[in-house]
C-alpha cells in the first residue's frame, strides 16, 4: 500500500495538533498543512500580550517553523498557501503559492479543514482607514505595534468587550495608552451574567478605562481640522466622539467557511462547517475542527460556535484519530473559558442564567463570596462565586467566578464537576486539597455545594438581586444585618438596619404580615439570620450575594433587565 | 417539648463546625461545646506560620472567642473544662473546671465527640526536657515563640517529616534559624511515592535544611560540656549529633479516645472511634468526628485515619443534619492533601504506588512534567505530575502533583475526577479554563489523560523509573533523544544519544534484538521516538517522566526498595 495523502488546511491550532498526532498515528503518511499566513502553529492567545510588551520576544509566538515541523514530524508545512478550491470527486485541492502567484493540484486521501475564523468587521464607513486593527495574527499585532510607535499614539479606542477586546485594552492600558472601550452590549465578556460581569466594570472603570456600555459606534469619522487623531474619531450613538490614535476592532469572529462552501460541504444554521461526533463533515473524506465548525453545547444539547483554543487543540487530536482509522468522538463543547483583567480574574463553564432564561429552562441561582483562601493566612480575597442548577434533579448547569486569587482553580474543579455531571449537593463533598496558602478547610466550591444544598433542601430559599429593585414595600422589607460600620459604607435602599448579634432580641420589630429579605454583606451571616427568623415563625428569605453582588451588578447599565432578555441599558454619560 | 440539650467535646473544626451546624437547624436546643484548652475554634492548620511570623497577629488564630460563640450562634462554650466521663446509660457526662477543680454532672440527648489527636511522643529518653514542643495548639506556639527567643536559639532539630515536620522546617527556617529535619523513613510526606518526594528532597538541600532520611532518633541527650545546644544533642541511628537549641517533635497523630474508650464505644483496629456512614458511634445518641474517628478510605474501601481539618469540618456539618434528624451521610474520604514548602508545592488524591503495590492492586503509573501555562506567556514552571490508574477499566487511583506554580489547581481538578469516578481517559477531555497565564489549551491534566490513552490503547508501553537501574544491557538499551546541550547537563549511565532530529536516519545504529527505552527530559519527545521507533518494527518502551522523573528519584535514598515495600535507604553522611 502506498502512503495516504493527508492535507490540511490552516497550520494553527487544530490544525497543527491534528498534524503532529497523525504522525505518531502513521509514520509512512505524507502530511501536507496549508497555511494561508506566513507563520504556522503561532502563539494566538498570546497576540494581545506580544502589543503589551508583557511577552517581549517575537519568536515566543512562534510555536513551531515550517523547518521544525520537518525536523520533528516530517510535517510539510507550506506557508502563504492557499488553498482555493475542493475537487471532492476527483478528491484534490488546488492550492495557490501566495506569493509567487502559481496554482497546482493536489491529491489527496484524507482532508482535514482547520481554516479557522475571520474577524467580524463592522458594516460602518470608514473602519478601513489606516489605523484600525483587528488581532488575529502576528502581522496584526506588527503592524499595531509599529503604528502605535510611528504616531507616538496616545489614546486608543476598543471596539468590543469580548475576551480579544478586554485583553486589548489592557494590554494598551499597559502600554501607557489612555483607552475607551466601546460596548454596543450593556456588559462585556457576554458569558457572564451582569451581576458578575459588574466585577469587570468596576475594575475597568478603576483603573481609569474610558467605558461605553450599551453605546454602539455608529461611525469611525474623519478627524477634524484641529482634532487631534491619528485613526479617526469614533462617534457613538449616544453621540460621544472619541478621538483615537488607534482602533482596534474586536467585535468578534465568524466561521471562516469560504472553502467548505465552495466544496458544497453541509453548514449549520449558525454558518460554522457542521460536522459528527467523528468530526467528519457531510464528505466522508473531510474533517474539520477548530472555529470554523459548529459543535454542540453540551450542557444545552444546542449547536453552538465556540471559538477557543482549548476544543480546537482537543478536536485536531479526535480528527487525526479518525482519519488514522481509531473512532473517537469529540461530543461537544461546555463553554469554559477564562480572563486576566488588571488584577481580576473572570472565569466561566456551562450555561449563564440569562441562557438559561432564554431557553425557558427552570434553574436555580445562588452567589457567594467566600475568601480565597484560610482568612487567618494572610492575602486572601474575596472571590464572587455564580452556581446555576437544575432545582429538581440539582444538576448542575453551569457557574461563574469572579476574583483577585484563586478563580482559575475554582472554574476548573467546577468545571470538571460540571463534565462529570455532579450535582451542586455534591460539591459540597469534594475533598480539595487544603493548606492555609492554598484553600479553606471549606472550600469556596464545597461552601457553593452547601448553599445550593441548603436551598434545595428547603432550609433556605433564596432571594435575588434583581428582586430588590422592585419590591412591594407593602408586601417585602429588607433588613440588613451587618455591622453599623458596614452599613456606614453603603446599603440598600429601603432596607431597615438590624445587626445580627442584635436579631434575636429585636425580633419585635418585625412585621409578621410582610415577606423579610434579610441581606448581609455576601449572603452568609443574612443565611444565620433567616434560619433565625423562620424558627421564630416569619416568611424569610435570604438575599444571595447580597450587598456584595446587589452592588456589582450596578455596574451594569438596565442589569436586571438584560437579564431578562431586554436590551439593557447605557453607560450614563460622565465628564 | 422541652429543648434538646446537645453537648459537644472539643470545641475546634469537627466540633465547632457541628455547633453552629446544629444551631442553624434547631434555635431551640441548649447547644453546650467543652473544651479542654484555653481556646474554641483556632487556625490549627495556622500554627506553624504563626511561629514562623508569616502570620503575625496572634489574635487572627482566634477564629473565635465563647463570647462571639455566644453573640452569634447561642452557643455555650465552655474552654479549660474536660470532659471526664461518659454515663451511658443515664445520658450524662461529668465535666471538670479545669481552672476551678470543681466536677458537674451534664445531662444529654446528644453527645458529638470531637476531641482531636494526640501527638506522637517518641518512646526515647530526653524527649520531655525543656526547649521539645509538639504543635498542636496555640499555648505551644506561645512556648516555641517564647523559647526560641529566651535562647537566642540558632539551631533547630524537627523530628518527622510529615506535614507539620516540613511546615515548621519552612517557618523555623524563614526565621533565620538553621534546622536539621530528621525522618526514620527513606522520604518525607509519605502519601506521595518516593520519586516524587524526591522534589521536596531536593528543594529541602537547596535551602541549606540539613536533611536526615531513613535515619530515626535513638536519643535526645543533654549537652555535653562545652556543646551549645540550648534544648539537646540529638542523636540519630547513624551516629549523627546534632545540637539543637529547640527541638519540634512532629512524630504524627494518633487519635484520643480516652474518653470514647471510658465509655465502652466501639474502637477500630488502627486505634480510632468506630462510627456508621452517619457518623454514629456504637451508641445511638453518640457521634463522633474530626482525628478521633476512623473513616473508609473511597478508593481501597479500607478504614483509615486521616487527621486533616477539610474531612473534619465536612463530617461536623454532617454529623450536625443527623443529630437534628436531618439524614446525612460521610461515605469516607479521599486524602486529598497538599503541602507548600519553600517554592515548592506538593500535593496528592487518591492512593500512591507504594500503596496499591503492598494491596496487590493492579495499576499502570504515567509521569509527565507540563509547563504549568503556556510556555510562551512569562513564569511557566514545570509541573511534575504522577497520575496512577486500573490498567482494564481506566477508572483512577490516585494522583501526585509537585512544582513551583498551578500545583493547588491541578490536584484539585483530579481530586474532583477521582471523586466522580472518572476514567484516565475522561482526563484528556476535560474543558478546563485556558488563557496564558493560566495554563495551555492543553492542560497539565489534560496531558495526563492523553498520555493514559495511549498507554491504554497500546499506543505507547511505559517503562519506569526504578527499571532503569536494574536493566540487563543484554536485554535492553537506554535511547536518550534529547538535544546535545541537554545531555552535557547529566544522563542516565549507559543510555545512548541520538537527538529526536535525527533519529530516523540513525535507525541503523539501533539494536533490534534488545528492547529499546527511549528517554529524553520528560517524556514527550522520547514518545514520540517511541512512536517513530515502533513503526520502525523496534521493541520499544518509553520512559516515562524521563530524565526529570529518573533524577528526582535519585534523591529518596533506597527508592525503588523502598517503593516495592522494602526499607528503603539512609541519605549518605555529609559535611
Amino acid at each position: 500500500m502506498s502512503a495516504r495523502r493527508i492535507l490540511i488546511v490552516g497550520g494553527v491550532a487544530g490544525g497543527a495538533s491534528a498534524a503532529a498526532r497523525i504522525r505518531r498515528l502513521d509514520e509512512r503518511a505524507r502530511i501536507v498543512m496549508f497555511e494561508r499566513g506566513p507563520y504556522v502553529s503561532f502563539a494566538n492567545c498570546g497576540l494581545p500580550y506580544y502589543v503589551g510588551g508583557e511577552i517581549s520576544r517575537r519568536e515566543d509566538l512562534l510555536l513551531h517553523t515550517p523547518e521544525s515541523l520537518w525536523d520533528r514530524f516530517r510535517i510539510e508545512a507550506r506557508v502563504r498557501t492557499e488553498v482555493v478550491e475542493v475537487d471532492r470527486s476527483a478528491r484534490t485541492v488546488r492550492v495557490r503559492d501566495l506569493a509567487a502567484g502559481t496554482e497546482s493540484l493536489e491529491p489527496y486521501d484524507a482532508l482535514l479543514l482547520a481554516p479557522g475564523s475571520v474577524p467580524v468587521r463592522p458594516p460602518l464607513p470608514g473602519w478601513e482607514r489606516p489605523g484600525h486593527f483587528v488581532v488575529r495574527n502576528v502581522p496584526d499585532v506588527d503592524e499595531i505595534r509599529s503604528w502605535i510607535g510611528a504616531h507616538a499614539a496616545r489614546r486608543a479606542v476598543v471596539v468590543g468587550g469580548g475576551y480579544i477586546g478586554l485583553e486589548m485594552t489592557e494590554q494598551l492600558h499597559l502600554r501607557g495608552l489612555e483607552v475607551s472601550l466601546v460596548e454596543a452590549l450593556p456588559q462585556v465578556m457576554a458569558p457572564l451574567d451582569p451581576e458578575m460581569a459588574g466585577w469587570l466594570h468596576r475594575e475597568l472603570r478603576a483603573r481609569g478605562v474610558d467605558l461605553h456600555l450599551g453605546d454602539p459606534v455608529v461611525a469611525f469619522e474623519e478627524p477634524g481640522p484641529g482634532e487631534a487623531a491619528a485613526a479617526s474619531v469614533v462617534r457613538l450613538r449616544s453621540g460621544f466622539r472619541l478621538p483615537a490614535d488607534v482602533v482596534i476592532l474586536a467585535l468578534g469572529v465568524r466561521p471562516e467557511v469560504t472553502l467548505a462552501r465552495q466544496a458544497g460541504l453541509e453548514l449549520g444554521e449558525l454558518g460554522g462547517i457542521r460536522v459528527d461526533d467523528h468530526l467528519r463533515t457531510s464528505d466522508p473524506h473531510i474533517w474539520a475542527v477548530g472555529d470554523a465548525i459548529e459543535v454542540r453545547d453540551r450542557v444545552t444539547g444546542r449547536w453552538t460556535l465556540l471559538p477557543l483554543a482549548g476544543p480546537a487543540n482537543r478536536q485536531g487530536r479526535v480528527a487525526a484519530d479518525n482519519i488514522c482509522g481509531r473512532p473517537s468522538r469529540y461530543e461537544g463543547s461546555w463553554g469554559t473559558a477564562i480572563l486576566r483583567l488588571f488584577g481580576l480574574v473572570a472565569g466561566c463553564t456551562g450555561v449563564n442564567e440569562r441562557t438559561l432564561r432564554r431557553l425557558g429552562l427552570p434553574f436555580e441561582a445562588v452567589h457567594l463570596h467566600p475568601g480565597s483562601h484560610a482568612g487567618y493566612y494572610p492575602g486572601a480575597e474575596p472571590v464572587a462565586l455564580k452556581v446555576l442548577f437544575h432545582p429538581g434533579t440539582g444538576r448542575l448547569w453551569g457557574a461563574q467566578v469572579v476574583g483577585r486569587d484563586g478563580v482559575d482553580k475554582r472554574v476548573d474543579v467546577l468545571a470538571t464537576a460540571l463534565q462529570a455531571g455532579l450535582t451542586v449537593d455534591a460539591l459540597a463533598d469534594l475533598e480539595l486539597a487544603y493548606a492555609p496558602p492554598f484553600g479553606s478547610a471549606k472550600d469556596p466550591v464545597n461552601l457553593a455545594g452547601m448553599v445550593g444544598q441548603n436551598v434545595r433542601s428547603g432550609l433556605v430559599r433564596p432571594a435575588q438581586w434583581h428582586e430588590v429593585e422592585r419590591l412591594d414595600p407593602a408586601r417585602a422589607l429588607v433588613v440588613d444585618v451587618r455591622s453599623a460600620e458596614e452599613r456606614r459604607q453603603g446599603f440598600i435602599p429601603g432596607s431597615v438596619h438590624i445587626p445580627l448579634s442584635q436579631l434575636r432580641e429585636r425580633l419585635g420589630e418585625l412585621p409578621r404580615d410582610r415577606e423579610i429579605i434579610v441581606a448581609c454583606a455576601s449572603g452568609q451571616r443574612s443565611y444565620f439570620a433567616a434560619r433565625i427568623l423562620e424558627q421564630h415563625g416569619f416568611r424569610v428569605r435570604n438575599l444571595t450575594g447580597s450587598y456584595r453582588t446587589w452592588s456589582a451588578a450596578r455596574e451594569t447599565p438596565g442589569a436586571a433587565t438584560w437579564l431578562m432578555g431586554g436590551t439593557g441599558g447605557r453607560s450614563p454619560a460622565r465628564g
